[in-house]
């Protein structure tokens, strides 16, 4: 039990029309007493209903009033951090904000790290590891997809069911140890059997939610979309088009932990991710160079890459350069983005035909300019990105931290699993059902250390 | 009483941990009550206790979670508008926040209008219309003095005042204007010498209030500071520095609906604008140039002038520009700054006093780059500031709107006086006498228009 009490403001940073500054711990409603004179029954306050607004100034120590506020209280255990929590609702003034924040301090608050009301809220079990990093995905999240990813694994998602795993796994190590103290007897109090079935369980389920990460972090962070083309074949006004029609959300972004997302557009709920690259030169000596190599590098980041010719003017080694995008891009989605159609006659469009027959991947004619057919464009990177969508309820995993711990966690169930054919001895076995369990534990948080701790809370926002 | 219901987020733009929504309007609760699943007593949301917080989800038309939210429910006319109100309090992710509003809206809520909450604060005769606009300010504040005028004026300030006199004034004129029915009787209702006593009695208010406009005005937009110097003399450097040591406050501030506030500092609680200038340059026949012109205008708009010099090198014509910059900045305090003081030895400084003799105002010796006097320098800011310090309750005019309707007010004032001095007719005294009621009136809202509504309320923030 933590015994200091916190506060930072909660609301994001700036003038609003109100913000919002929250205190947590066991002194919050007595620090805050000392500051508080609430409008009416003013010596009242330490007694105040759980659950309750109430109406009063903030006032310095020379009794001179800081702000008109409101006061809302919640008891231990029944508030998001498991502790007594006080949020006081003032006027979003900068300064304001800051005094109120001052004469908390002075009374003895400590200013919250980024994440520490939610760390708190998982250190007092109100949630546990896995639930507490969806919060910041909440927080962080910008389309339907990667909000309702963060909000299913926020009401319980995967863990609950890993942790039942997890329950039952440290029964049969048990009785395998409790048979090692045996040795000599040679028995088997642990069904090997049914280990067995469990392994078995277990390793499908991870399986799936490993998977699901393909999936989980496209949505969550973007699918990369790298735009190839020469210069001048509209690459930047084609990006301009397509981030202008649907920027609206993402640009409003500034002020997260993560970084900031730049050339990022949201369709149908899928964030794509755009990798812009050096336009190649078609002077052929130069395709060689390092800036294109650059170019190629890029490709490999890509999950799409978007070929964008000018139907006017292909350069002369155009298939060549094709041929090379094609081949570095193996496995990758190639669509072929015919730019500037306007410009040119059906006869023309029946030659570029032509001279693509052999390209196997989607071909788009478009003119960025006019926008024609760039909703077409669009429908395109939607079905490349080939994502299923997110159903309410659904586990997808998409955190690294998670998909890592999975991944070394199936490593030691396929080990048990192998280990149960060939009937390895108790104390390997044992050892391996351990491991398991470690990495199954450090995703629910029932296994965490500071390092861990720190390393997932920093990354929140303060005041959460 | 206004019959629609009105939402916007309240919490400053941008993720935080969480943001606030507000709702206020007659069908607040009912239009909660539609997205809203409390987690206990599902039924009950409608009969919410006033002032108290319940906890659930705001659910989408499928029934699909948005998110966990808490809901606060005020009822009128125990509100901040004085109708029913509830403030969704959720995750701070912009998505979440605009799918709230969407799903708000989907239920027939109009999104507010800057100042709406506000403006239904003062139609509901919550506050009078100087205390809302002190709502604004209060928000807008950044240093102690002008958000304690701001909360000054917001917890009644001038107007109660002014609205006694005025209404003062409506029995005397209606006693003046009940005479012009009897005008062939010759009758006196209103007596002369209690109308002279009134009048003298506001005309002395007004004129206090009037003349606390300087202060107020400064206090509140800063003081105008021009720095001056030829160019190479250190400016930037010493303007990053004061600005380094005193900025953290006032550059967190954006998306507020005033200009964008640069190179402000606050020292003491004292904002200081800084108007940059074209650096002079030491050529003669430049010195009539267009570029030095536009300096000397922006010393006509400062108050107080920082002339800066470099010790180490004073131009030839240093005395003569010192003469044309005294001229320009005539009635304004001119500070002569010293710079890189530490590159002479004190031979040298005695040399420049002599050179300066004649130069009245304050001067400083500094050095910009090694932070040497530059304490120096920001007490003779304040000092030439010559700001009364506002006290807790202190009355001061700080809104230009309210200046201009004093300044019409006193001269409709001072023409009633004259009047009764010469014994002036009834109708024509009538006439006076309204004019300043009029303008009065203005001040508190008693007599507004929607123009004047939209034009006040049109400058908040949104959400508030």
């Amino acid at each position: 039990m933590n015994t200091t009490t916190i506060t930072a403001i909660s609301t994001a940073p700036g003038i609003g029309g109100i913000a919002v500054i929250r205190v947590s711990g066991q002194d919050a409603i007595e620090h805050c007493n000392a500051v508080f004179r609430p409008k009416k029954k003013p010596l009242q306050f330490l007694q105040q209903e759980a659950n309750t607004v109430v109406y009063g100034n903030i006032v310095d120590a020379q009794n001179e009033i800081v702000d008109e506020v409101l006061l809302t209280v919640f008891r231990a255990p029944h508030s998001f951090t498991g502790e007594d929590v006080v949020e006081i609702s003032c006027h979003g003034s900068v300064y304001i904000q800051q005094r109120i924040l001052q004469l908390l301090i002075g009374q003895g608050c400590i200013l919250a790290k980024p994440g520490e009301f939610t760390q708190r809220a998982f250190l007092n079990g109100k949630m546990d590891l896995s639930q507490a990093e969806a919060v910041a995905d909440l927080i962080a999240s910008t389309s339907a997809a990667s909000h309702r990813m963060a909000l299913n694994q926020m009401r319980g998602g995967f863990s609950n069911e890993l942790i039942k795993l997890r329950s039952q796994l440290l029964d049969f190590v048990s009785l395998v140890e409790l048979e090692l103290d045996f040795s000599e007897e040679d028995v088997e109090f642990a069904d090997r059997n049914q280990l067995k079935l469990l392994a078995a369980q277990i390793e499908h389920l991870i399986s799936v939610l490993s998977e699901s990460f393909r999936v989980g972090n496209a949505l969550k962070n973007g699918i990369p979309v790298a735009l190839v083309g020469e210069t001048n074949v509209g690459k930047s006004t084609l990006l301009n088009v397509l981030l202008n029609e649907d920027k609206a959300i993402v640009s409003d972004i500034h002020g997260t932990t993560r970084d900031v997302i730049e050339d990022s557009i949201n369709i149908d709920g899928i964030t794509f991710r755009f990798i812009d690259t050096a336009g190649i030169r078609d002077t052929k000596d130069k395709i060689e160079s390092m800036g294109i190599e650059r170019t190629y590098q890029k490709i490999e980041q890509a999950a799409i890459v978007l070929w964008i010719l000018d139907c006017t003017q292909l350069s002369e080694h155009i298939e060549w350069l094709t041929d090379k995008i094609e081949q570095r891009a193996e496995g990758k989605k190639i669509i072929l983005v015919f730019n500037k159609i306007d410009k040119i006659v059906e006869e023309e469009r029946e030659v570029l035909n032509q001279l693509f027959e052999q390209f196997e991947g989607e071909r788009i004619y478009i003119s960025a300019k006019n926008r024609l057919n760039t909703d077409e464009l669009e429908k395109a990177l939607v079905k490349a990105a080939q994502l299923p969508d997110v159903q309410p309820g659904d586990v997808v995993v998409n955190n690294i931290r998670h998909y890592e711990a999975l991944q070394n966690a199936l490593k030691a169930i396929q080990r048990v699993m192998a280990g149960l054919e060939t009937g390895i001895s108790g104390d390997f076995l044992s050892q391996d059902i351990r491991e398991c369990m470690h990495f199954l534990g450090e995703i629910t948080g029932q296994i965490s250390n500071n390092e861990i701790l720190e390393n997932i809370f920093g990354k929140f926002c303060i005041g959460k």
